[in-house]
């Protein structure tokens, strides 16, 4: 067997104790698959006498993690710092420029650096994975650079937040409110004391721009991510998608867009209406779910859990694996499928033109002429409406909720709907609209 | 860019041309993709003047698909001439003497010499990839062997033939029985007009056995997969299945089994009831799915097209683009994860001492002290009823259905309730036992 793939992990939270616990636990069965072994020579994390529950004495200790990237008996290191900037950055360059290959489970690095850590890793001839990164344990990435890798892809989307999820589909379960779930899954550690991250879009906008990349061979382009997120969602909202075959999924979508004549990326994180007979509606939990539609494959969907210790590191391992396999992704690499210096900078695509079935939820005052003021506001914009229901609203006293599903137009007209209605005494609060997904 | 990958194909049936097609739509994607053009070099069929819709004019013509195995201008030889034996198995052998990769759509060919192919590929320091062989577009081959090789998998099944799953679930959504629903997809081209290879079972059981040697590291063992077919499943059933909870699929399942104190690898394909909370349950249409439960990962679904000519081309093109990246599945070659030498030889493990849940159904004559002969008979063998319902069968005047559904239990207290009953004149043909797929 050939020599052992020598590692150093940064980072022993949860998911770095995880690889540990996973490289001891499964080391025989890694090492026939791998053809050698895979050993941990050196981690590093903050605090060195913290009890994580794993025996680290048999690993040498660094307290710098950056040393461990100049160390001569290591060939991967691994960094599960997490954060965009900072040691994770430091410790990914310093790797790479060592002529290390890099192994990271950091959405946001990679969101942010990825493709500056890409072409220093295509220089250097090293390997950078990050199947960790996006979906958990799902093999999405590996599943989009190398399993679709033969297609144009058409459009890409999922469900990319494991915690919206549970929150979603918990309201849809109990019935419950937003604040009130959010609360239990932070009580059970499925949301963070700071939820604004998840529940706001940022961590799917995150993952969606990595994936983008990929299957659209654009530069990374997190900033133009149109992202909403799901604190404004009533359990009203759940039981009248409900009542209308649709469930609320966090949904995030890519594609390209030449509308205009001009190769374009369309990239969005928000509430969608998804058909009870679409696979994600049956996507439950802290679940998370990718969608490769590609023009020849046809519909692909890889699912499995987000996040969590185990499968975070199942990921990572693989990572590691394909390494030691000798399989860096090319011979030249190219963490994003094509190298860094063929990607498109493609200009984000606006949104009024996309052709969609909305759901608009607007809290009314309860009083004679409001239904004809917001009609007349959609009938002026040109906006044509499905169906439109009025009910009581137990939450608030007095309101009123009115939902109306329009047919298919494009999106600008509802929103140019919405700004006739701007500053009207008849909305409580200002209109939230999803989208219905489309075939 | 570095040289073009030169391929050679065989076979130029559907799959054949949607391949070419796919190579040529995509031509400038897969370059950028691949790090260098994939060329076309020979083809061979049967039949050179058979008009494909597709220009082979630019293609060197074989009569004699073997010679393409020793063509200096090949690098890659692509089988999709199908059969276990024969031609088929003679052009791969070829190919790989003569150093080439070979590329094979062909289950049946690797479920019989998959091993004696790899250990050849594995001498020869060239790649042997069969991804489209299992599940047409799905990349579960690369799932298995690559994103989920961290794990060790505790427990692999899926739905493996669309023919099968198109019947189904169309016999549910229509209320139609079988042979009706089988006589429309023969007519629509969904299946064979001799289409007893995928309704009893043997397409499945053939991925079954190939992704289970991947999954456990077992030697391929088609001749052990316990086998059954739909053709015995009636409208009624369905229904009955529907009152209860469950869908109906064909599945395809495998785990280890160390019952008796030796590793022994357990394969089916039956049909199962499925809940309609499971994933699979929500799999409709030629669609596949496979599902791998990872010791780390939990549990990973992959979806897609199950067959047809798009989705089959793209699973073999994403083969060569891996060939033409240097990606050769490890510096020695692992067609199966692992290396032949140190693959496995499970001996079969027995299914008497599974437990589980099962659904039966007897087709009875309608006279007294029947339902006393059945329920006398599970008491004997110590088969515990959960529910039983009986209800007369309007397709046979006078025969009624008893229906019922036990308690867990172990899978040979059924098999003896049913030795218990066998030749009894209430029973008007052999009782239908299909399993509950579990948590």
């Amino acid at each position: 067997m050939a020599k052992p793939l020598r590692i150093a992990l940064a980072g022993l939270g949860t998911v770095g104790a995880g690889v540990i616990r996973l490289i001891e636990t499964n080391a025989s069965l890694i090492a026939r698959r791998a053809g050698r072994t895979i050993e941990i020579t050196a981690v590093s994390a903050r605090d060195r006498h913290k009890d994580r529950g794993i025996d680290l004495s048999g690993y040498a200790w660094e307290d710098d993690m950056t040393a461990m990237a100049a160390r001569d008996d290591v060939d991967a290191v691994v960094e599960l710092v997490g954060g965009a900037d900072g040691p994770a950055l430091t410790l990914a360059r310093n790797a790479i420029a060592h002529g290390k290959s890099l192994v990271t489970a950091n959405k946001a690095m990679i969101a942010h650096h990825g493709l500056e850590l890409a072409a220093l890793s295509e220089q250097a001839r090293v390997a950078l994975k990050f199947e960790a990164a996006v979906a958990g344990g799902i093999p999405v990435i590996k599943g989009l650079r190398e399993g679709a890798a033969a297609n144009a892809i058409e459009r890409l989307y999922g469900i990319l937040n494991g915690t919206c999820n549970f929150i979603l589909s918990t309201m849809e379960d109990t019935g419950r409110d937003f604040a009130d779930v959010l609360a239990e899954a932070q009580a059970k550690g499925y949301a963070e004391a700071d939820p604004g991250f998840d529940i706001e879009g940022t961590d799917a906008a995150h993952k969606l721009a990595i994936l983008s990349a990929i299957a659209f061979g654009t530069r990374i382009d997190f900033a133009s991510v149109e992202t909403a997120g799901i604190a404004r969602i009533l359990a009203a909202d759940i039981a009248q998608a409900d009542a209308l075959g649709y469930v609320i999924r966090l949904i995030g979508i890519a594609e390209t867009d030449a509308a205009d004549g001009t190769n374009r990326l369309f990239q969005r994180v928000q509430p969608y209406l998804v058909p009870f007979d679409h696979p994600l509606a049956h996507v439950d939990g802290a679940t998370n779910a990718v969608v490769a539609e590609g023009n020849f494959s046809g519909r692909l969907l890889f699912q499995g859990a987000g996040a969590g210790d185990g499968p975070t590191a199942s990921a990572v391992v693989a990572d590691l694996i394909d390494i030691a396999r000798g399989d860096l992704g090319g011979e030249a690499g190219a963490p994003f499928s094509i190298q860094v210096a063929e990607m498109e900078a493609m200009p984000p695509a606006p949104s009024g033109h996309r052709l969609g079935r909305a759901y608009i939820r607007f809290v009314v005052a309860d009083r004679p002429g409001v239904l004809a003021e917001i009609t007349a506001a959609m009938r002026d914009a040109g906006v044509s409406i499905e169906s439109l229901i009025q009910k009581g609203r137990a939450e608030t006293e007095g309101d009123v909720l009115v939902v109306m599903v329009t047919h298919e137009g494009p999106e600008s007209g509802v929103r140019e709907a919405l700004r006739l209605l701007d500053g009207s005494a008849s909305l409580k609060e200002a209109p939230l609209v999803m989208q219905i997904l489309g075939d």
